[in-house]
C-alpha cells in the first residue's frame, strides 16, 4: 500500500499511525492506498504559508507569477503520463482522464497566457477607470486590486483530482498567494503525484504550496480576515463549513461550488429531424456517461417539450442501450466505475428517492452487466434514466441529486413554464438551450440567467465547436448561485480577484502615479529629455513627455485632405450645412486629419527603438478645430508592459490643443518598441 | 407622539399596539415617535415584492431606471426642508444634516448619471470581452450581468437615517431590484419622513419599495437565493445574521458594512511645519466631532512617528479644546448629542474599557459643558482623547470601538511599524495616510490595501479638494475586509452589480447578438438596406453593414501623406530601415493613413442624420499594408445608445480589410446621430 504524505513547512512526512484512511480501487475493490493527517501543525503550515510562500509570491509581478505558471505547465505537460498511469484506479476512462488531467494543465496555459496579456507586469493591478471625484482634478480615485496576505485553503473534490488542484491553484498562484491544498480522500493518491510532480518541478518559491491529505484538523479555526477558503464538494458540507464560528467571527473569505441540478432545455424549435435536437439528445446521453455522471455540472434534468416527450425520451434511450460499462482500461468500454462502492450505493439511495416520483424509463441502478472486471468489486453502475409525471408538482427532481449517471425527463409546456423548471432547482452551476431561435435564447436568458452561473446555449451554428454543457472553461465564471454554492472560480482574471482585495484609493495625480506605476492625467511630467522616440523600452520613463511645435489647421489643409482621402463629409465641405450641426459652428476639421497632424508633429522620423504604431485606444474628440486653428501635441509615456526580450508596449497619453491649450482630442497611443540591447534598438 | 407606520404592499398602516418601540429626541430626551412591526405579514411583502415590484422594475431599462433615479432625486431636493427640520432630534447639527441628507440625494443623481454613461439602455449588461473559446468563431463566450429576481432587504444604521436609505436604494433600483428597507429604530422618525416623500413621489413602480420599523419579524426566514441582505451596523449583529441558518442554507446573498477601527497614519515626511501636519491634525479633529463622532468610518486609531508624538497630541488637545457641544440648533454648536443616551452610555463603557490600556489625554466621557440644553436629559458626551503607550502590546485599541468622540493617539517607528498597527485592526473601512512622498504611499498601499476597503492619501496637493477620511462617495466602494464586514456597497456601477447576477453565456455570434443587442463579430449582417449613414437614429438597426468599393494604396500615396503631414517615420520612408524592423518586410502605409482612407471609402458626404464623429476605441493594426495592395472597409452598426430626444450615440465595427480579405486594421467607431424627428435628422 502507498503512504501518501503530507507536505509542510517544505518537508514531506509520511501519514502517521493515528486517523488512517484508507483509498481503495474503483475497478478491484483492493486498497491501494493510505494518508492520515493526524499530528500535522496547521499553526506551522499557516505561518510558512504567511512568513515565507506569500511575500516571495509577492516579490514577484503578475507577469513572473504567469511565466511560473506556464513553466509549471510545460513541466506537468511532459510528466502527464505518470498521472495517465493511475487514473484507471479513480475508475476514470482515458476520456475522462482528459478532462481531468490534460483539463488540469491546459487550465494553467490559459491563466499564464491571461495573466500576461490582461494584467500588468507590476505588483497592484487595476479596477475601472481613474473616478473623477474632484472639480480640478487634483483629488482622484482610482480602485486597485492586491494580493491577499493570508493563505489559500483549497478543499477539493473527488471527481475530479487533477483539473480540481490546478484550476484553484492557477488563479491563486497568479494572485500572489500561498496555498494550503487538501485533495479528497477517495482519489488522494492521483493528487498526491501531481502535488510531487509540482514540488519535484522546483518551480514554485519556498511556501508556495503544502499539501495535506486525510483531513483538515484545526485549520479552519486558525484563520482570519486575509485567508480564503475554497470548498468545492457537496451542498450539505457547504453549509456546514459555512456555519463554522471562526470562519464567521473572523472575517474569512469562503467560497463554494457544489452539485447543482443543472438542467438542459430542448428548445420549442427544435423539434425532431432539426438538428438541434440531435445534439440534445448526444449532450443529454453524454452528460450522463462522463466520468459514470460524477460531475457537478452534470445535466440531472432534462426539460422537453410535451409534445417531443416521447421522441426523446426513445431518442435517448436508443443512446443509451449502447454504453459499454465496465474497466475503464479495456478500450471497448465507454463508460467506467464510479469512485468506490460507498459512492455507488450513495448513488442507489438517491436514486430510489427520485423514483418514487418519477418511475425509472432506462437502467437498473441496482445491476448492471460489465465486460472485464467484477461487477461486485468494482464500483459500477449502468446509466439509469427517469420521467417525471409533473414537474411542477414533483419535488425530488429538483432537489436530490443522485451523483451518477442518472438524470430525468420532464416535460414542459411553453417557455415560461421551462424557464420556471429550471429555476426550481435552486440555483445552479449551469443549465443548457438546445435552440435555433434568437428570441428563445433572449427570453430564456432574461427568465433564467439570475439562477444559473453558466449558460450553455448550442444549435447548428456552433456543433463543430461546442465545447460541452458540462465542461467548465477557464475563461468563464464556474460556479452559481443558491444551491450551486452561491461563489465563482476561474472566469479568467475574475478569478484571480478571488484571492485579492479590491480598495478605493484617493489620491492626488502624482501619488496615484506612484502607486499604480502608470501615468495619470494631471501628474507630473519630465520634459528635459530627449525625445522619447530615441528611447529604448527599458530605459524611457513614465511621465516622458514630448511637446510639439504648432502647425496651423487650415482650410486649404482640410479641402486637401477631404480630395485626398475621399472623405467629403457635410461638416467639413459645407458651411451651412456644418452650421445647422447641433455640434459645430462652421466646417470643422477631420478629426482624422487631426490625428495625422499630431503624429507628424510628435513622430521622430529617423530609424530608433519605435518599431510599429500597433493600436489607439479611448479616442475621444472633444472641441471642434475651426480653419485657421493652431494646433499642438502634448505626448506622454503612461504605461510600459515588456513582451518579450526583444520589445515591449509603450503606452502614451496623447493631447491635441488647440491656442487656448484646450484640449480638441485626447486618446491613448500603442506602440511596440524595442529593448535596451535588442537588435533593432 | 408621532406613530410610525410600515408600508406594505402598497398599503401604510400604523403601528400595532403591540411590540411598540419609542423614539426619543436625541437633545431633550422626550418621546417623540413609535412604532411597531408586529403584525407584519413578511409573505405577503416578499410576493408584493417579488410579483409587483420585480416584473414592473425589470421591464424598464437600466437608462429608464436611471432616469426613474434622477427624477426621484430631484423631487426629494425640492422637499429636504422638511428632513432638515427633523434633523436636529437624531443629535445632528446642520453640517451634519448635510452629509445624511444632501449626501444621501446627491448619491441619487450620482447613480442616475452613472447608470446613464456606464450601463446600456438595454435590460443586459455586459462584464468584460467577448471570450474566443473556440477557434473559428462560431461559439463565443460573454458574461451579463441580469437582475436578480427576488427582494433586497436593506437593514439600515441609526446614524445617517436619509444616506443609508438612499445609498442602498440607489443602486437597487438601477439593478431593477424591488427593496424592502428596515430603518434602525433611533432615527426610523426620520428615515419615516423620507420614505413618505418617495411614496408620495409616485415615481416608483407598484412594488419596488415597501418599509417597516421596529424589527424584522420572520422576514429573513423567508428569504432565498434570489434575495439579498444588505445589513449595515455593528460587526456582532453582522456576525449574529451570518449564523442565521436560513440564510445560510437557502443561499441567500448577505453584504455587511460594519464599523471598523480605522487608523489614520501620520507619514514620516509630515513633520512638525509641513502642510501635511495641519491637514491631519485638522482631520483626526473632525472626524472626532462630526456626527458626535458616531461613523463607521470615523477615525479610531491616529498612528503618528514617535517622534512628533507630542507635538501631535499638543495640537490635536488645542484643537479639541475649541468644540462646542450643545443643542444642534444653536449656531455657536460645533458638535451635537449622540443619538440617544442608551448609545451614550456604551460609547461611555467602551471608553472605560480602552481607558485602562490607554490613558486619556483630553476629555471627560462622563462630563462636558453643554450650551443651549440639558445635559442630563440630552444625549451629551464631548471629545475623548487617548493615548496608548506600546501599539503592539496593547489589545483593546485594535479591537474596541467607541461609537462616539473618540480616538486613540498611537505612535510608530518605521513605515513597516505603521503598516503592521494598521493591519492589527483585523480590517477597515478606511485608513489615511498624509504624505507627501510617492514612495511613502506606494510602500502603505502595498502593506496595508489588502487590508482596507478605501484608502484615503492626503497631501498639500489636493488638500482644496480632499472630500474626507470618512466620507463614502458614491463612486467608490464603501466596505471592507474582516472587521469591516467583508461586503462592499457603492463603487459605481460596482454598486449596482450586487443586486445582479453574472452569468456567463457560451453561444453562436447570432444568439448572443439577439442576447445583448449588440451586434457581435462573425453574427448575420444586413446589407440590403440603403447607406446606414443615411438612417436615423432610431431606424438603424444593429448589424446594418456598408462594404465599400476597394482602393488601392500606392507608394505615391504613402508619400504624398507624408509631406502632407510631416509624419515621415522611417517604417514609411525609408526601404531598408522598414526591413530591418522585426514587423515589415518594406516600406508600410501609415496607420493613420489607413484610417483616414476607411473614412473615405464609407463616408456618405451628403448632410444627414450622422452628426458628428465623436471618437473611437480599440483601434488595432493587425497585417502591415504594403504599397500597391488594395483595402476596403466593412462598417457594421454594433450598438445603440440614446443620448437624448435629439440624438444617440452609434458604435460601429469597421474592418478595413485587404484583397485577401484579411484584416489590416479593426476598430469601433463613434458616431452622433439624429433621431427620427429630430431637427437634424
Amino acid at each position: 500500500m502507498k503512504e501518501i504524505g503530507n507536505f509542510i513547512a517544505g518537508v514531506w512526512t509520511p501519514p502517521a499511525e493515528g486517523g488512517r484512511r484508507v483509498m481503495r480501487h474503483a475497478v478491484t475493490g483492493e486498497e491501494i492506498a493510505v494518508c492520515s493527517a493526524a499530528g500535522v501543525d496547521f499553526g506551522v503550515a499557516i505561518a510558512h504559508a504567511v512568513e515565507k510562500g506569500g511575500p516571495h509570491l509577492r516579490a514577484m509581478t503578475f507577469h513572473e507569477r504567469a511565466r511560473m505558471v506556464k513553466a509549471l505547465a510545460l513541466f506537468l505537460n511532459e510528466r502527464k503520463g505518470e498521472l495517465y498511469a493511475l487514473n484507471p484506479a479513480t475508475g476514470a476512462t482515458t476520456r475522462d482522464g482528459w478532462i481531468d488531467i490534460d483539463g488540469g494543465i491546459q487550465t494553467l496555459f490559459v491563466y499564464a497566457s491571461k495573466g500576461r496579456r490582461e494584467l500588468p507586469d507590476k505588483h497592484v493591478a487595476l479596477d475601472g477607470e481613474i473616478e473623477r471625484i474632484s472639480r480640478h482634478g487634483t483629488f482622484l480615485g482610482q480602485h486597485v486590486w492586491t494580493p491577499l496576505q493570508g493563505v489559500a485553503v483549497h478543499i477539493n473534490a473527488f471527481n475530479f483530482p487533477c483539473w480540481g488542484m490546478l484550476e484553484k491553484l492557477a488563479p491563486t498562484l497568479i494572485a500572489g498567494m500561498p496555498a494550503i491544498i487538501k485533495p479528497a480522500t477517495p482519489t488522494a493518491f492521483l493528487a498526491h503525484r501531481l502535488f510531487e510532480l509540482i514540488i519535484e518541478s522546483d518551480l514554485l518559491p519556498e511556501g508556495a504550496v503544502q499539501f495535506v491529505a486525510g483531513g483538515a484538523g484545526d485549520l479552519l479555526d486558525r484563520l482570519g480576515c486575509q485567508d480564503v477558503v475554497a470548498f468545492t464538494g457537496s451542498a450539505a458540507t457547504a453549509d456546514h463549513l459555512r456555519h463554522h464560528t471562526g470562519l464567521i467571527e473572523r472575517g474569512v473569505r469562503f467560497t463554494a461550488e457544489t452539485d447543482s441540478l443543472n438542467a438542459a432545455v430542448l428548445g420549442p424549435d427544435a423539434t425532431p429531424g432539426t438538428p438541434e435536437f440531435d445534439l440534445f439528445i448526444k449532450e443529454v446521453a453524454r452528460e450522463m456517461t462522463v466520468k459514470a455522471g460524477q460531475k457537478c455540472t452534470a445535466i440531472r434534468r432534462a426539460l422537453v417539450p410535451a409534445a417531443h416527450l416521447d421522441a426523446v425520451r426513445e431518442a435517448l434511450i436508443a443512446r443509451l442501450a449502447k454504453v459499454v460499462v465496465g474497466n475503464p482500461e479495456n478500450e471497448k468500454v465507454t463508460m467506467g466505475a464510479l469512485v468506490g462502492c460507498r459512492q455507488r450505493d450513495e448513488v442507489r439511495e438517491h436514486v430510489r428517492t427520485l423514483s418514487d416520483e418519477n418511475p425509472i424509463v432506462f437502467g437498473d441502478p441496482d445491476h448492471v452487466e460489465v465486460i472485464d472486471a467484477d461487477p461486485e468489486r468494482g464500483a459500477f453502475m449502468g446509466p439509469v434514466l427517469m420521467q417525471c409525471a409533473d414537474g411542477f408538482a414533483a419535488r425530488r427532481v429538483h432537489d436530490t441529486e443522485a451523483f451518477g449517471p442518472v438524470s430525468t425527463l420532464i416535460a414542459y409546456g411553453d417557455l415560461e413554464e421551462a424557464a420556471a423548471l429550471v429555476n426550481r432547482g435552486g440555483g445552479s452551476l449551469v443549465s443548457s438551450l438546445f435552440t435555433h431561435s434568437g428570441e428563445v435564447a433572449a427570453e430564456m436568458v432574461a427568465r433564467t440567467a439570475a439562477f444559473n452561473g453558466r449558460l450553455y446555449i448550442m444549435n447548428r451554428d456552433s456543433a463543430k465547436e461546442g465545447t460541452g454543457h458540462g465542461s467548465p472553461l477557464p475563461h468563464l465564471v464556474h460556479g452559481g448561485p443558491g444551491h450551486a454554492g452561491g461563489g465563482e472560480e476561474l472566469g479568467g482574471v475574475r478569478g484571480v480577484f478571488h484571492y485579492m482585495q479590491r480598495t478605493a484609493v484617493q489620491a492626488s495625480p502624482d501619488i496615484l502615479t506612484a502607486i499604480t506605476d502608470r501615468w495619470v492625467p494631471g501628474a507630473k511630467t519630465i520634459t528635459d529629455r530627449p525625445h522619447p522616440f530615441t528611447r529604448d523600452f527599458d530605459t524611457l520613463e513614465i511621465g516622458e513627455t514630448f511637446v510639439s511645435p504648432e502647425r496651423e489647421v487650415s482650410l486649404a489643409d482640410i479641402e486637401h485632405f477631404a480630395e485626398f482621402t475621399g472623405d467629403t463629409f457635410y461638416a467639413h465641405m459645407d458651411e451651412d450645412a456644418a452650421k445647422a450641426n447641433p455640434f459645430f459652428d462652421g466646417r470643422v476639421a477631420h478629426g482624422y486629419l487631426l490625428l495625422s497632424f499630431a503624429a507628424g508633429l510628435f513622430v521622430e522620423p529617423n530609424p530608433g527603438p519605435v518599431l510599429a504604431n500597433t493600436g489607439l485606444d479611448r479616442l475621444r474628440f472633444m472641441k471642434p478645430v475651426y480653419p485657421g486653428t493652431p494646433i499642438h501635441v502634448e505626448l506622454t509615456v503612461k504605461d510600459k508592459t515588456p513582451r518579450n526580450d526583444e520589445y515591449g508596449e509603450v503606452r502614451w497619453h496623447v493631447r491635441v490643443l488647440d491656442d487656448e491649450n484646450e484640449a480638441c482630442a485626447e486618446y491613448e497611443l500603442l506602440t511596440m518598441n524595442a529593448r535596451a540591447g535588442a537588435t533593432n534598438a
